[in-house]
């Protein structure tokens, strides 16, 4: 184990449930719209409608309500109301008000990895949100330095290393998203250490043939990490 | 003219038209409502409706529509159906696609102000919308730092500057708004110079009463600003 070493954490599934509420609140969008469609193809219509804001609106809580609204709009056939779309904004406030939880172990192993690693917490999404997210946390003690990015590519990540002065030899990064928070790391010459969540957002289901050139390691569980950490 | 000194920059309303979009936007909106209210019952209630969202939804253009959607829904009560929503939701898109339009002479200021100063962009608002506008606007070269920040409290100035390593003392920021831009630059013994705009935006008008025990410079036009430097 080195000191020298710079851990970076992914906060959304990583450290706190996220897309939990996402899918909470798209079975509540499922169940508003159920006289006009099956369930699926709810899913199918916001997914590719998300797609499509993504550059517009970004990723987040917003982007999710814009986007409910206008799969109502094109599923419903027009007959979107007043009470509907006065719902599908309050779904979004649920989604907002919502209390962090906590993923099982992560206080516990924050609390013996700060003593031995630099921490960054490193996150993408919607500001408002996730300084909230971070706030009532009260995780914001462990790190030195706290991200929020638009996009974690290699770009970001080159970024984030210089303005904290840390070599990328000696930065590990930590995630729940191969795409996000391991590939672009280990592309720019980083490491870095899956840790698998239940539930994975659809927009980063990737083809396995895109991973295979590369190495990282998989934790079964967070609380697994110092030990994995001690091999580095 | 010192070279030690840095400037810090406002972006909307002061580097490029901002609100000018917004007013655009929301008379729009007025003309979208015109059946059910007059245009200063719809100005009024979007406002009220916008204040109430900031700590929800931040800044920004989804949340300037998602207020939208909201005052139609009220002021229509309840007749508001999917054409109207989804012209309002356009009304957005029209707002996020719209080009930046540069002030008069702000790109011969900054290649004056840039061979003499370290100049900092610092502004506040939707991430997505801001880097957008950053970037389509081509000053980017000129800017030492890019900051997109939240809040443009006290607060928020003293990490900016401790980011870039800038004594306080040797700070000046420049921009539109005396709340965002100036007062709380002062409050932490930086100076400030306000170069007002044609139009500012209601949330930002103040009491003449809390100004009156701070003291700073005011451009009639950002090209005044090479001038007024020199004093300093």
């Amino acid at each position: 184990m080195s000191s020298a070493l710079t851990l970076g954490l992914d906060a959304d599934d990583t450290l706190w449930e996220n897309q939990a509420r996402f899918d909470f609140a798209q079975e509540k969008l499922r169940n508003l719209l159920s006289r006009w469609a099956d369930g699926e193809v709810v899913d199918e219509t916001l997914l590719d409608i998300e797609r499509n804001n993504v550059k517009r609106y970004g990723y987040g809580v917003k982007s999710f309500t814009l986007s409910s609204i206008q799969a109502a709009i094109e599923l419903t056939q027009g007959e979107v109301n007043a009470d509907l779309t006065r719902s599908i904004i309050e779904n979004g406030w649920w989604i907002i008000e919502h209390p962090v939880e906590i993923l099982s172990g992560v206080v516990e192993t924050l609390d013996v990895l700060s003593k031995s690693y630099e921490l960054l917490l490193i996150t993408k999404g919607d500001p408002t949100d996730q300084y909230k997210k971070i706030s009532s946390s009260g995780l914001s003690h462990y790190f030195k330095g706290i991200e929020v990015v638009r996009e974690k590519d290699s770009k970001t990540y080159e970024e984030v290393l210089q303005r904290h002065k840390v070599n990328v030899e000696e930065f590990i990064m930590v995630g729940n998203s191969v795409p996000s928070d391991i590939l672009p790391v280990l592309t720019i010459g980083g490491r870095a250490i899956h840790v698998p969540h239940h539930s994975t957002w659809k927009h980063e289901h990737i083809d396995e043939s895109e991973i295979k050139d590369f190495i990282f390691s998989v934790a079964a569980s967070f609380d697994q990490l110092p030990d994995i950490l001690m091999t580095y």
